[in-house]
């Protein structure tokens, strides 16, 4: 169907998510001051809502510190069905959209299965897939010009007699969505095989993590494809990557599947209370979205101006292309001397000449622009 | 070996954890007041300690509600290994007890796999266990007579060829501590018998939920026997159930083969704050042992009083007797109607004649012995 390199990894015993270096670590490894590291490689906001921050002073808990928070988190669930457009038993929630995956991949891969990803993606999924003692087959996305837009046909043909699919759209790190129609065009591709096999269809994730920030969610493709669970979470365009809470959004039948593996109570009674609150607000995510938007322009364009290549982003991160991994190297290099870290990919990736590079407050990408200028002078000096 | 009789129960694809009724859910059924549910049935405490209350109303977050934990959580670490007795490369912080739990099968139970626990004990070591499609092995423990301890000899037995031993002690729901030396003489017996096999020995995770409740702790196990993992808790003692915030403490050897499998933030900044004042506090559980001590006589007592037969509790809880499921689910179904939840034991377990009954503050244990007094005269009215 498609000449297409899809790699086949063999289950590996140790596959770990690599924990970011901590403010701490980078302070000490690099001679900067704390207080001058800036994080451009955890997609978070400088900032909270302010209605968050409201339910923090406040202090009022819907239930108490001492007490776990309430079995079927009713309140946190409410908030979300209505925020989402779903209704409270098409819901489920995790410690973090992490969990959500976590939840899926015990629900529906099961150890020794199969699952299939675009990449380059988010690596959590490999991890939980590995970690399943699954095989995972990666299809490459297409090129940068094509927006790293997933290879449809292969995708449909390596998910066949596979367990599990994982997408990701807007997709991490490549700040792009998929095209429209794209997804829903997969999915009936998906069932169409199925039925031709008289199988059933891959169980399909699509990581809604950075859904706020284009004007348009799939969640409905949960009625047109039965085997499907949206995951959504707090911590992109909410704000709150600090209060670790997630959802998984899918059919009632999908949720009462995944539902056996939900810990009874994960998420602190402290995130259920400001997490609800945030969700209840219709203008929780406007002044972090309107943030996002102006300052991608801005540091997109002073970057660009520095000479660094810019791919097109609809999300709260850039990928930045320096030609070869070296060079990209030498550059994360230069900006961690300076305290400013970005998201660097491992020798062997697709994208290991790229840089993902957040887009924080005004201050902060002013830095990073500086830095830009100044690496530049330094590299053709 | 011993003629006890050990069940096999093979794997089950859908066992889940059952989660309680929440206050609204009592409420409704009941046609109780919503203020009036009190909770015996959790093992919470009626209040957090003031350090964790003072260090939310300060909401001086370590991080901020926009940004992720500190991936190495390492002022948490540092709090807990100080307070342990360890070191920081023996300790892992999980969103609960409950996320332990679950890192340690992931890590030490394979798919297939066989686990060890005497019953009755946490219902979650089962449902774990199965959810890996894992084999159980369930050793019924001693007579209440014999203090509910385990079976030694049969749980020997039973771990050799294991991958997984389950141990609590305090045992939860039985209230009591393994014997001294119980569990150190068990480990050295592990030991002896896989040498002898010439094969590894079983993990052993004993759960230390309860720890705080009895002088001596069995952390130092971990030295004597190198696969031991030993959990803790804030939950209990600590009285801050609602931040779901535990810890594993291992060698570091152990530690190392956990570590790939926990998430990279599950716990959220303001538990992570609250739970690192509270551990920094050397008088944190004081108010909460004390009232336990106080409470737990004084309740013991006026239920006896009241007719009902309560066992001996080293914990934050008690274990009442009433010599048929029959009646034990008619006592439960008269406290329900006051609004006072009791932990009931489904009717196929060993301890369906039984509730549990967690020591709360005096005002709500008054209300569970003057429940206690009236429904006698009412069954015997």
């Amino acid at each position: 169907m498609s000449p297409t390199p899809v790699t086949f990894t063999p289950p590996a015993p140790l596959t770990a998510y690599e924990w970011e270096a901590t403010n701490e670590e980078v302070a000490r490894r690099y001679g900067v001051p704390i207080e001058r590291i800036a994080r451009f490689d955890l997609n978070t906001s400088p900032s909270a809502p302010d209605v968050a921050e409201r339910a923090l002073a406040a202090g009022r808990l819907e239930t108490g510190l001492s007490e776990y928070p309430p079995s079927d988190y009713r309140l946190l669930v409410e908030a979300a069905a209505a925020r989402y457009g779903a209704s409270p038993d098409e819901l489920l929630v995790g410690a973090g959209a992490d969990e959500i995956l976590d939840i899926v991949t015990k629900a529906f891969l099961p150890a020794g299965g199969t699952a299939v990803l675009p990449s380059p993606t988010y690596a959590m999924y490999r991890v939980l897939s590995e970690q399943r003692r699954a095989t995972v087959r990666s299809v490459p996305r297409l090129s940068a010009s094509a927006g790293y837009a997933f290879d449809a046909p292969a995708i449909r043909e390596s998910a066949q007699g596979a367990d599990l699919v994982w997408l990701c759209s807007p997709n991490n790190p490549t700040g792009l969505a998929e095209p429209p129609g794209a997804i829903a065009r997969l999915l009936e591709g998906l069932l169409v095989d199925a039925a031709a096999a008289g199988a059933q269809p891959a169980l399909v994730v699509l990581d809604e993590a950075y859904a706020e920030f284009v004007p348009e969610s799939l969640l409905d493709l949960r009625r047109a494809y039965p085997r499907f669970v949206a995951v959504r979470t707090l911590s992109k365009a909410y704000g709150l990557a600090g209060l670790r809470v997630g959802f998984a959004v899918a059919s009632p039948a999908t949720i009462a599947e995944l539902a056996p593996y939900r810990p009874p109570g994960s998420v602190s009674v402290v995130s259920v209370t400001i997490g609800t609150a945030a969700l209840l607000d219709a203008e929780a995510t406007k002044t972090n979205l309107e943030r996002v938007v102006r300052e991608r322009a801005r540091l997109a364009a002073g970057l660009a101006a520095a000479g660094w290549s810019i791919g097109p982003s609809v999300t709260n991160f850039l990928l930045a292309g320096f030609g070869t991994p070296e060079r990209a190297a030498a550059v994360a290099e230069a900006l961690l001397r300076r305290g400013l870290v970005p998201r660097t990919f491992g020798p062997r990736q697709a994208l290991s000449d790229h840089l993902r590079l957040t887009v924080r407050d005004a201050a902060e990408n002013e830095r990073l622009i500086d830095a830009a200028r100044e690496i530049r002078g330094e590299t053709t000096a």
